[in-house]
């Protein structure tokens, strides 16, 4: 470890620009007494515009992440900016925008590819209007992996220390079946363990993966793809030493009775695993991307068009998200 | 409203012997003070001898419905005596007492249907041993369906006022697109609507409804199910003056910003609905069926044959499922 590694910032990505992005991180600026070495990415015109619309007195310094090695001071956002191709006004998309959220995601990412950020957060960006604008465009997550060359990454939404990891995710309900196959377990499988291991310091994380059916299938009753696919999966992994069981019913497993003592749930499809989880983080939730070389957070909230220069974004999510990323970038210096 | 209707008891079917269904009726008739008029079905000796075995002192009395017209004293248990075919050991199934189940079950269902009972609590049966005992059941809600002439009813969790009903129920996640049908949802819809009216009392209840894919198709990209069938049979009831609405994504809908203003959530299937309701009502929940002529509530919790005779069962949900059916009741009657 070099001293020099734990004083780079985090990285934010600001999102969509017309979206409550850049509220909540000017919010967090204006208002956190105790704040991490953070930079954001945003043109320093538009987060001007809002935080006067918002109502918010900070002053805005633009900076390079080799200049930023202390924590952020109350009062001050500092900014790393790309530029805004039209002027932006809060609530209204505007398509020749688009390539100034790509750029700026993309940026972010190099900086901490590059070693120059330690992990990047990441606030919503509007996938409609990206397509619009003509920019082929799935997600964030699909982005990062293609920008830093992986072939397989794992979506986990946390709130605290209850964590869900999905084996499927943006898929139609009637193509999850097939999908489950022993090759994604086996994959989805080793990626939440090494990541157990090496973004949390985790060294034998217990991993509680549900069924895909209803029972978990009730002993084949009702669906054989526990029996078929997923079991099996687990007895190697198990077999090897892995502290990992399954496959449990969901709704018995995602429950306060296990939330205690699991580091990490396996849910099958996005509806199984998701609800529960943002109940049970309601406002707090956050979204990390396993398998990446970068550490990846993510806000678990959308744009909130209507929203945006209201004041009335909730910035806990960021704050979460913010929070967890500079949590793990120290675990990962102390392993 | 006859006055004499009120002071019909609630009829309790104890369920599988060997479970926990005795112990929590025995330990709620011991130790609760303010009761309702309630009356349970179930063995005499076998109950005497579990009181035994939990360190109960009750006073075991032999009666019958029409005996039933006050609230139960603690410290005493109002029993209608099916009798097991062999005596019975906490935690031990025996398929020569499935037959008993079956019996105490249909005995209850029938003291309802004949309005000598004012609604039914079930306590949990092991459907794999009644199995093995040669009967054909598939579980308490068909068998229900069957003994009462029901064609269609409706499953529905329930935690205080968070309650999720269910267009399917124990399918195998892949047979559940294609069981979302327009029909289906009708006839449900219909249910939920008029048990909300008729059991509890709500005028014009608002009701939500989940999409079938996660972010409910997000506009067909993934998944078409939502705009093709879901959202049509919305359309209908909503034109029709029902409080009706979605489809929405599971997981931003089924959150405490949604649960405080609405009557009834309608889930897609199993696992989409019950995780987080059973989360937020951890050892409270119940189960309740919509649809049929009497009123039905549950546990939501199995036979726990582990903790049977232990002394560590849980009544929470008994009580939650008691004190619902004696509210909905009363509410029936209120009308």
């Amino acid at each position: 470890m070099h001293d020099g590694d734990l004083r780079r910032p985090t990285v934010v990505s600001a999102g969509e620009p017309a979206g409550i992005g850049p509220d909540i991180v000017l919010t967090y600026a204006a208002v956190t007494s105790q704040q991490p070495n953070w930079l954001t990415l945003g043109d320093p015109e538009m987060f001007s515009e809002r935080a006067h619309q918002l109502g918010l007195h900070l002053n805005i310094v633009e900076t390079v992440p080799e200049q930023c090695h202390q924590p952020a001071e109350k009062g001050h956002l500092r900014l790393l900016p790309p530029q805004l191709a039209e002027p932006c006004t809060a609530g209204l998309l505007n398509p020749n925008n688009a390539r100034y959220v790509i750029d700026t995601l993309t940026t972010a990412t190099q900086l901490c590819s590059d070693q120059r950020g330690s992990a990047l957060v990441t606030a919503p960006v509007h996938k409609g209007i990206i397509n619009e604008a003509g920019i082929p465009f799935t997600g964030h997550t699909e982005l990062l992996a293609e920008l830093t060359h992986t072939e397989q990454v794992v979506m986990m939404l946390a709130a605290d220390q209850f964590r869900v990891a999905l084996a499927t995710t943006h898929l139609p309900l009637s193509a999850v079946p097939d999908a489950i196959t022993p090759q994604l377990l086996e994959q989805v499988i080793t990626i939440i363990h090494q990541e157990m291991v090496d973004k949390y310091g985790i060294a034998n994380p217990t991993i509680r993966v549900c069924g895909l059916n209803p029972h978990a299938g009730e002993q084949g009753h009702m669906g054989r793809e526990e029996i078929e696919v997923i079991n099996p999966v687990i007895d190697t992994f198990s077999k090897r030493g892995m502290n990992i069981s399954g496959a449990y019913p969901a709704d018995t497993l995602l429950t306060p009775l296990y939330t205690q003592n699991t580091d990490v749930f396996l849910a099958m499809y996005h509806d199984q695993g998701l609800p529960v989880l943002k109940y049970a983080g309601f406002g707090h939730a956050i979204n990390i991307t396993l398998g990446l070389p970068i550490i990846r957070t993510s806000v678990d909230h959308g744009t909130a068009l209507t929203l945006a220069g209201s004041g009335k974004a909730d910035p806990s999510s960021f704050i979460a998200a913010l929070t967890a990323a500079v949590q793990i970038s120290q675990n990962r210096h102390n392993i």
